[in-house]
């Protein structure tokens, strides 16, 4: 294993910019975890699956202070509001003031419920993020999404709410089980889909080490994924226009996680088979030829990611989409492509193409 | 009566700049409403009191939208996370989209709630204002502070969120009980006890044509205490600063309305006794002349304001002030008055002033 060099990247937004810093073993770096906020009270929001592997190293870090614990149950089926109710009673509990700082050390359901709890205590305190998946690596933890889930519908509620920093320690995905690494490379393979060609043909070339969970190529990988959604989201951070790229595969993804009420898919395997999805719907709607509709399929399956949603029916698929935030005046909004790296935005496809995708990639 | 002249001021955020338009019987102006959004489905949020007298007109002058409502049980006792939920549900259940746009019909705590809900929904949805207290007109309806109270604090949770327009129709205040009417005019004071003491011997002048809810004398009232308000958050959205000045009485109000939970007082009413105590604190901490502080209590008295806290040990009202989202590092900052119409925010007074304040405007 060769040694890996450290990387700070920049959100640009003014006076709530913050870095991302990626590398190995940062949770043993006390002068970077302390360096992100002054907060003399700190709370420390993880699940059961994560506190107990990097919660003492994490709290280590931040010694000297006031550090609180909620370890939430793990899973993307409490990401409700009762769980960030709980998170706020807690904060309240320990009279936490607007100069509290939370700490959300986990992957994307935590940061998601740590986020919204932070943006929504006394109309908003600091919050940092420490993902330790993938997912959360490359994608949730960077860009101030926060909230939660309604029966009726992923992420129905919630606030844009920036972190104060990111801290991706690599390190920690050495303990993640190989089917959430592999959740998270689709949103890896997303962004090169969206707009990176170059980086889409590099993921083919180097899937099976990130697969293997080589150090190296996931550095590389996630360097590269939260450039491309730091840049998007400098220009563009309240999803009035271009950051609406990123939801490429999740229309899809999304329907198949309310459809299977968030229990058995992971998000990521969800947004895998919602690209190769994507990329179907792109085919019959003219805007992508087979031949690169069959590179996507075969990342994704070389990924060992699903392709099809065998379990939910297309009619369940399509009144979670309605519900879906992406729906503008009752039309289905999605991201679509020209090509690899090239992914657009729009309402104005076939109502066929659509059928179609439906009737190729779900149950009948 | 004399005819009232309709007045706009703006509140000047950038891109979130919106208008307070102040006049009488604008919920008769369908032009008026109608412009105020161009959204297609309408959520109509408003309580038992309020909802009987002008829902009718409001949703008339939306007609040709699909409009839904929301009616809640009256009372900040129900100004919590629960009732948000329950309007969210309702914009679950009727799959309202980001364009959708909820109007709050009310006084404060319909618009503080219906406003966080707005926030929550869908990461932010528009939202607009027509309140229908005086209380709402002068003070909570603008400047985008949005929350609920917890059981441990008031407006503990919440989001700043800007509406898309305020409509203050004057003839709503006609139906408004008198005691109601009275605590508006404590924030009516308080504007001028921060910033203008001009306006504040106005209102020694007028205080009399106030109580006795005439058109012209209210309408001049609203638009300065909006004027003033539209200035400070257009300098300091977020309070990191000068806006903390509108908290002038929130302390000591806060304090009452936890300890009694939230049930005897009105909002307005605790503030008005808070300013009494601010005036008796600044006095205490030789900010304030006797004078002025008897000044202070001479035109609450005869606003019909309570200006002690005869039902709330001093004990509880210390505890609850602890918590308040103004407490800094464990030390609890107030607004004082280096006289009528100069308010600063401090954490530095002697405890003794304190002290004195609560044994003499508090139960033992």
């Amino acid at each position: 294993m060769s040694a890996l060099v450290q990387t700070t990247l920049n959100v640009e937004l003014g006076d709530r910019s913050y870095p991302i810093t990626i590398g190995e073993r940062l949770l043993a770096r006390r002068e970077l975890l302390e360096g992100t906020t002054p907060a003399r009270d700190v709370l420390v929001v993880s699940n059961t699956t994560v506190m107990p592997l990097y919660g003492e190293a994490l709290k280590a870090a931040l010694g000297g202070r006031r550090v609180v614990e909620v370890v939430l149950p793990d899973g993307e089926v409490h990401k409700t509001l009762a769980t960030v109710s709980r998170i706020l009673d807690v904060l309240v509990a320990n009279r936490f003031g607007r100069d509290a700082c939370l700490f959300a050390l986990g992957g994307g359901v935590v940061g998601d419920i740590a986020g919204f709890a932070a943006a929504t205590y006394q109309r908003g305190i600091d919050f940092v993020q420490v993902p330790t998946t993938l997912l959360a690596q490359v994608d949730s933890s960077v860009g101030g999404k926060t909230g939660v889930n309604h029966p009726g519908g992923k992420n129905l509620i919630g606030a844009f709410h920036q972190p104060r920093a990111v801290i991706a320690d690599t390190a920690t995905l050495r303990t993640l089980p190989s089917r959430e690494l592999r959740a998270g490379l689709a949103e890896v393979i997303k962004c090169g889909l969206i707009g990176d060609a170059p980086f889409f043909q590099w993921l083919e070339d180097s899937i099976d080490r990130l697969v293997a969970c080589e150090p190296e190529a996931l550095a590389q990988a996630i360097r590269r994924c939260c450039e491309l959604k730091a840049a998007i989201v400098g220009r563009d951070e309240r999803e009035q226009g271009e950051r609406a790229l990123l939801n490429l595969g999740h229309t899809f993804g999304h329907a198949i996680e309310a459809a299977t009420a968030y229990s058995s898919w992971l998000h990521g395997e969800a947004v895998g088979a919602g690209l190769a999805m994507a990329a179907t719907m792109s085919q019959h709607a003219g805007f992508m030829d087979e031949r690169e509709v069959a590179r996507v399929e075969a990342l994704l399956r070389r990924a060992g990611l699903p392709v099809v949603a065998a379990d939910v029916r297309r009619d369940d698929a399509i009144a979670a989409m309605r519900i879906d935030k992406k729906a503008k005046a009752g039309r289905i909004r999605f991201v679509l492509m020209r090509g690899i790296g090239r992914a657009f935005l729009t309402a104005d496809y076939p109502e066929d193409a659509l059928a179609a995708t439906l009737a190729s990639r779900f149950a009948a």
